[in-house]
Parts: structure tokens; C-alpha cells; sequence
């Protein structure tokens, strides 16, 4: 089809209002990218403001056999949301409400498309938060959060999306409106199919609603920023800062090439150095004294040149705003990159980084390496020119020994940008056969007809 | 069939050697009840020592259509390893060893069979614990309590089973040998299907290792009891309490005839009071003094008689004795009980304890409550003479008032014990029919002939 056939049109039409249709290729290109680069043609995008409008809109484009890929904003980086030629998009910009606070609960519960920045404004005023803190917040969705299983550094202590859901009321591939778990936080009822849903990338159903599990806000911080001679040296310490009792509530790796882009591009006050680590505790002054003495001596040892704590709030801010800008900065380098989020068991770590230091000599390229390192989950950054044939082959051969690593070491390929369209083959090679084939039947039983998000996650 | 057919029977010693198929009578009583007071004699026992004999056992019964229940070591109290007619149990008593512990990445690798206590004792030596702790850890199994997703007092702070799991390797129906998630604390690559099976008790497949996250155990605590006028004050202290920054690890809630059966019964030194919590902090020195403070202030308020430190580790310790006792001595008030452990939100704590004082009341019957309050999790024990018609028929009438109660405020059925057989036909009642399809569709993808633990969890 290059157009929406006629009586669906109409019947979407009817169902969604005056302005719930968009249908003008100029509106429809601003729905069909993602930060993946990629980008797609919807031939229509659906602004539903109710969960039975998205229930209508699948049965509809069921009688149809239209694909249906959900977005929050675009924000993902893997084309989760990029959708195929001859489908329809439902964005949910419409249904952004806090429904509910309750405090007592520890409970919010929220429609998909509300911004992550937007809730954890309304939640502070309880002295709450959610755990999820993408590096896209201010403008990622709750819902996007879900559907991609987003983490962020604070996952560490507190936990990724998964970790921070309890119920979902979600729209299934037959347009059924199912409720899935229960606000408690704690239940032993049947198959937990809430947390099934989140990391699934809208290929098993549409989140309509979803009670979050909230987090008591500490309220204070330190920051130790350390430095070490080299990156092996640092990964070692990072598996001695969990080894012991005090969690962090971050901490980020930086390899020596991230320090100098964020000294140089990015304007931290940063010495050279051959790795760093950025360490925080949080919680009340009672207890920081005694976290930031117990992570300072975890992060001392072989190859540790300096611990120190931030002077103050701003030197602090300046030194995450240099680690946000790390991944803009690199298109400084060369003109492209293949940016992968890898994760390993944290012991893991020095292997992980010395198989990517030997991949990137062996191929001679730049590959550079920042993350959260407390989850294992590392960005790797392999730098190259794309119009240079001979780099970008040797670019796909040092991803692949990057893989091939992860999946020697116990790891996964995706810690938290998830598998979308530019993962998805891979998977086949990650996952065993037997795994692969479950996804697959389980997903056969969300969405008998393949609507939803089609060619996204699974490997056809 | 009365007995295993003779090429079953055949396959499975040879597969299992000498002493690992069970066919004395005795012998399979052993293995035939659980905790619910119900008891089934299986045709055989098998005891496999490896994963692999675990998928010949499922490939040898899928030939015969025989059924197959798990086996832990039968703690829990709702029938779920109570085998039907015609059934081969498999207990997993020789797969009980800890195959690694990496403190670096809070991770244990263990067989199904070990026992929870067992586990413990190893971790404490690195300084780590696993969460779960039901009050069987330790006679019950890893495997029994990732089956039953169980809890215990801790959850409140560090979580359930299916909070601490992080990868599982799994037999399914087909005799498939499946990995599930993989040992990192982030993952967004596929479908989690590893905490899809916690809970699922042994229905979808059968755990035959399982990696677990552990937890830094804290050095110190600090145990709080507050007595109150009534149950509605201690619940809605309960409600603050949680509302509050500092997370208890442990907020237990005792009735007023808990206590006089806690004082009389169990010889704890309490004072007659309407309710009673028991509050614990965990951390290290230089917490505990602010956590008190915090915890203190939360529980005092409007009903609140008292609130008193534990005078030293001798009284903590009776106390907790005390509270473990609770169960068994309510067969001192009656002959028959009905135990369940419904959960709400803890906001409709004080909802849920008034319909519960209204079901005794409008039913006759002592209903006593206790349980993990910071869940809202709550064991209701209506206590009745299952010899006497009319109570027993008050004491079904009562129970489902407190179910309707449960589902009207938002809740579930159970909040760690599981559905099992006994809880098996109200789920039909609790959970949508669409939610309930799901579940079963899903079952049907790990289990196609229905041959693992047939007539658990899902209602026919």
C-alpha cells in the first residue's frame, strides 16, 4: 500500500476526532525517525487520548493486516521506533496524565506518553522518585522507558524499568485491553507478565497505563571523582566498589580518550589520565561520612593515581555535563561511529576492556569506551569514516570481536538501549536457538497476526 | 495406570542408576504432601543428578504422557508439589550444590535443590546474603523458593525471589534445555523470560540451575516494637512508615490476639495491647541512630501507646521466636484454620484489616492477622471446627468476603505463598478472563502436552 486504504481511514477518523489523524507526509516524517539515524515513512500516525481508542485502532488495522509501531518520543537509539514501509504509528504524546501520587504506596501510576522529566518533577514534591534516569529524560516517555527497559547511571543502586514497575494495563495485538500485575509490591498470583512486557519494544502490546514503583529521594550526595593509570586498573577497581557494602548510587567509567574529550571538547577540569571513574553515594548526612570513607578505599589500590571529592555542587555539575556531552563528542573524532551498550558480570570488566582495547589494534581504529560501570554496561564507541569502504569494514569486523567477547564473558548485548532494528540479527547469534524459538511462540501469543512493531527485537 | 509402565520404568533407572527411581510405596508417600495438609502418592520419585537427566526424565514421561511435579523439599502451603493421580514427581535433593560465588558481581550460581539455609551460611562468609527468607529457609530450597517467587520479612527492603534472580537455566515441557537472562544486573536483549518462570511453580519449566543476586548484608541492627490502641492505628502507622525516606528491613504487623498469643503461647514478655509492630533498620554504625530516629517518628502518632528499643539481642531474638511460633499456635484456639496471605497496597492496610474485623464479626469467627505490613501483605488465619458444618460454611462465607475485599482494594490473592491447588479456582476470580487467557497460551508455548505440575496455578 503507498496510502491508508480508505475505510480505514474513515473508521480511524471517527474514532480519533478532528486532529487525531495525521496523515500530511510533512507531519508523518517528524513520527518515522528515532536517534538510530534510520528513519521510515508511517502512512499515518494516531494521537489516541483513551486506552479504548488504542484498543479500536488495532482491531481496526487488524481487519486490515496494517503493522502498528507505538512511540513515546523518538528518543531510542537502536530503530525501535522507526516503522516499516505500509504501517501506522500511535503516538502517545496525548496520553501524558499523572493519574495518580499515592505516596503511602510508593506508587504513581501514569499514562505512557508523560515525559520521565515531567514525573520526577511532580515527584519530588513527595520526596520521591523513579530509578530510570536515560541521559534522555527530560524528553523521554515513561512509556519509551518501559518498552526499552531504559536504565541509566542510577540504575546501579536503584534498578533499571524493570526493576520499577508493578502493573501495566496494556493493548494486545487483538486490540484486548489486558491488566497485567498488581500495585503491590509483592505477589506470588499467577505468571508475572507486567515485567515480561517491559524491554519487549512494543512487540507484544501497547502500555495504556502503568503503576510505577517509587523510590524515597535521598537528600544529599558526594561525589569522588578517581583516576588510574590505565583502563585495566580502573575496571579492577570497579569490581572491588561492588564487591563491598556500600552501593554507589553511580558510577561511571570513562576510558583516557573520554577523558581528554571531556577536558577538551566538553570543558572538564580533568588532569590526563588513563581512565576515571565517577563515584557517587547518596542518602542523609549521617551516613555519607561513612560511604564516601568505604568507596574511597575501594577505588584506592594498584594503579590509582588520585581520589578526590568534588569541591562543590558545581564542580560536580561540570563534570556530568562534560560525561553527558561524551557521546555528541565523539563525532569530533571521525566522522562516524558505531555506538554499542554492552554489558558483562561487573568481574568481567578488565577482559571486556582489554578484548575491545585488542579489537581496536587489531583493526586499528579508534574505539573509545565510557559507561555505567557499576552494571558492567559499557558504551563502546568504535570511531571511522563510513565513506571509507576499507574502515568500515574493518569498523563491522572490530564490532564483531567486541560480540564475540561479550558473549564468551556472560554478557549481553544490550545493557539498556535494547535490540530494535539494528540488533536484531545479532540476537540470533547471542541467544541459543531454544531461547529464541519461546520469544517467539510468547510473541505469536500477544499478537497472533505480527502487527505489532514487526521486524523489531526478533530475527525473522 | 496404577503403576509406571514396565519401558518407563525401564528407561528411567537406567538413566537415573542405581537408588535415583524411588518405587517403594513408603518411600513415594514421602514425596506426595506438602504443607497445605494434602497428600498425593506418585507412581514414582525420580532424583536426577544432572541437567541432563532432568530433559531424559521430561522426554521419557512425554513419550508415556505422564505428569511431572517438581520437587523442592515440599515447605510450601498451597499443594503446588502435591502430585495428582499418575505422576512422577523428580526431587531435586541431589542437585544441591553452590557451583560458584562471585562477590565482585554479587552473583551465586546454584543448583535447585540447596537449601536456602545452606546458601546463607556460604554467603555470609563473603559478607553477602540472598534476600529471600521465608520462615522455612532453612529447610526449603532455592529452587521451591524461586518457584513460589517466595518472600519473607526482608522483601520490604531488599525485594522477593523474582527481584533477586538474574539468569536461570530451565527444562521445559519438551525436554528443551533453555537459558534464561544471563548473570548481569541490566540487560534490554529479548524477552525476560527468567523472571517470567519465578513463580510459576513449576508449571512452565523445571529450574535446573539459577544465577542469584545477592545483596552486601548489613553489619548492624536496630528493632523498634510500637504497640497500639488498635489494628487501624498500627496500619495507618504502617502507611507512614513507608511514606517516609528511611525503608525499614523489616515491618511486621501482629493483631492483638497475635500478641496475647505471642505473650500466652510463645512467651514473649508484651504487654496487652489492640496491635503491634515489630520495625526493624539494618545498616552499619553510623546509620542506625538517624534510622531510628526516622522509624521512631513514623510510628508514633494518633493510637500509639508505645514505642521501645529492643533492650538487647536476647529480646529481639524472643520476639522474632515469638512471631515464627505465631502459626502453628493457632491451632491452640481452634482445630481448623484457614491461612492466606492476601496483599493491597499498604495505603488500603487499614481498608483491608477493617473488612477483615467485619467478616469476623458478620461470620462468627475469630480471624486472627500477622505479616510483612511493609508489603501490606497480611496472613489472615480464620480459625474455625472443621467438624462443626455451620463454622466450616461461616468460615467459607468469611474467606470470601476477605477475597472480595483483596480484589475490590486493588490486591492479590497471595503475596508469597502461591496459588498452588488450594488457591487455584479463585484466580479465575481475581485476574480478567483476557489476563488469565494470556497465562495460559503462555503455558502451552513451555509445556504443550500440559505434563509439568497439571492443575496448579491455572484454573482448568
Amino acid at each position: 500500500m503507498a496510502a491508508l486504504p480508505a475505510p480505514l481511514r474513515q473508521t480511524l477518523t471517527e474514532l480519533l476526532g478532528p486532529g487525531g489523524l495525521l496523515l500530511d507526509e510533512s507531519e508523518r516524517l517528524a513520527y518515522g525517525y528515532d536517534n538510530s539515524r534510520r528513519q521510515g515513512l508511517p502512512l499515518a500516525v494516531a494521537l489516541p487520548e483513551t486506552a479504548q481508542q488504542v484498543q479500536g485502532i488495532v482491531r481496526a488495522c487488524r481487519q486490515h493486516r496494517l503493522p502498528i509501531v507505538a512511540r513515546g518520543r523518538g528518543t531510542n537509539t537502536t530503530g525501535a521506533s522507526v516503522p516499516g514501509e505500509d504501517a501506522l504509528v500511535v503516538s502517545f504524546e496525548r496520553m501524558d496524565r499523572i493519574l495518580a501520587i499515592r505516596p503511602g504506596d510508593r506508587v504513581a501510576v501514569v499514562q505512557p506518553g508523560l515525559l520521565n522529566g515531567d514525573l520526577q518533577a511532580a515527584l519530588a514534591e513527595h520526596g520521591l522518585f523513579w530509578p530510570p534516569d536515560p541521559t534522555s529524560a527530560a524528553f523521554s516517555t515513561v512509556g519509551g522507558n518501559l518498552a526499552c527497559n531504559a536504565g541509566g547511571p542510577r540504575a546501579v543502586k536503584y534498578g533499571a524499568s524493570r526493576d520499577n514497575v508493578l502493573a501495566l494495563r496494556a493493548v494486545t495485538g487483538t486490540g484486548e485491553l489486558v491488566s497485567l500485575g498488581a500495585a503491590t509490591t509483592k505477589g506470588a498470583s499467577g505468571y508475572d507478565l507486567a515485567r515480561l512486557l517491559v524491554g519487549s519494544e512494543g512487540t507484544l502490546a501497547l502500555i495504556v497505563e502503568a503503576s510505577l514503583k517509587l523510590t524515597p529521594r535521598a537528600p544529599l550526595w558526594r561525589a569522588l571523582r578517581a583516576l588510574y593509570t590505565d583502563v585495566d586498573a580502573a575496571a579492577a577497581a570497579v569490581a572491588r566498589l561492588m564487591a563491598q557494602p556500600v552501593t554507589p548510587s553511580m558510577l561511571e567509567f570513562m576510558d583516557g580518550e573520554c577523558v581528554r574529550l571531556a577536558r577538551e571538547v566538553g570543558g572538564a577540569e580533568l588532569p590526563p589520565c588513563g581512565a576515571l571513574l565517577m563515584i557517587e553515594a547518596d542518602g542523609d548526612q549521617s551516613v555519607l561520612d561513612a560511604a564516601e570513607a568505604a568507596l574511597r578505599a575501594a577505588a584506592e589500590g594498584p594503579g590509582c593515581l588520585e581520589v578526590s571529592a568534588a569541591a562543590d555542587e558545581a564542580a560536580r555539575e561540570k563534570l556530568w555535563a562534560a560525561r553527558k556531552a561524551l557521546s555528541p563528542s565523539l563525532r569530533t573524532l571521525a566522522p562516524g561511529k558505531i555506538n554499542e551498550d554492552v554489558v558483562v558480570p561487573v568481574s568481567r570488566l578488565p577482559e571486556l576492556v582489554a578484548a575491545v582495547q585488542a579489537a581496536a589494534r587489531g583493526h586499528q581504529l579508534p574505539i573509545v569506551c565510557f559507561g555505567h560501570a557499576g552494571n558492567g554496561n559499557l558504551h563502546v564507541n568504535i570511531l571511522y569514516d563510513p565513506a571509507d569502504a576499507a574502515q568500515a569494514a574493518r569498523a563491522e569486523a572490530a564490532l564483531q570481536a567486541v560480540f564475540a567477547a561479550v558473549v564468551e564473558l556472560g554478557g549481553q548485548l544490550s545493557g539498556e538501549h535494547g535490540i530494535g532494528l539494528v540488533k536484531r540479527d545479532l540476537l540470533a547469534r547471542a541467544l541459543p536457538p531454544a531461547t529464541l524459538a519461546l520469544m517467539r511462540a510468547i510473541k505469536a501469543q500477544f499478537d497472533p497476526d505480527g502487527l505489532l512493531n514487526p521486524g523489531k527485537v526478533l530475527p525473522p
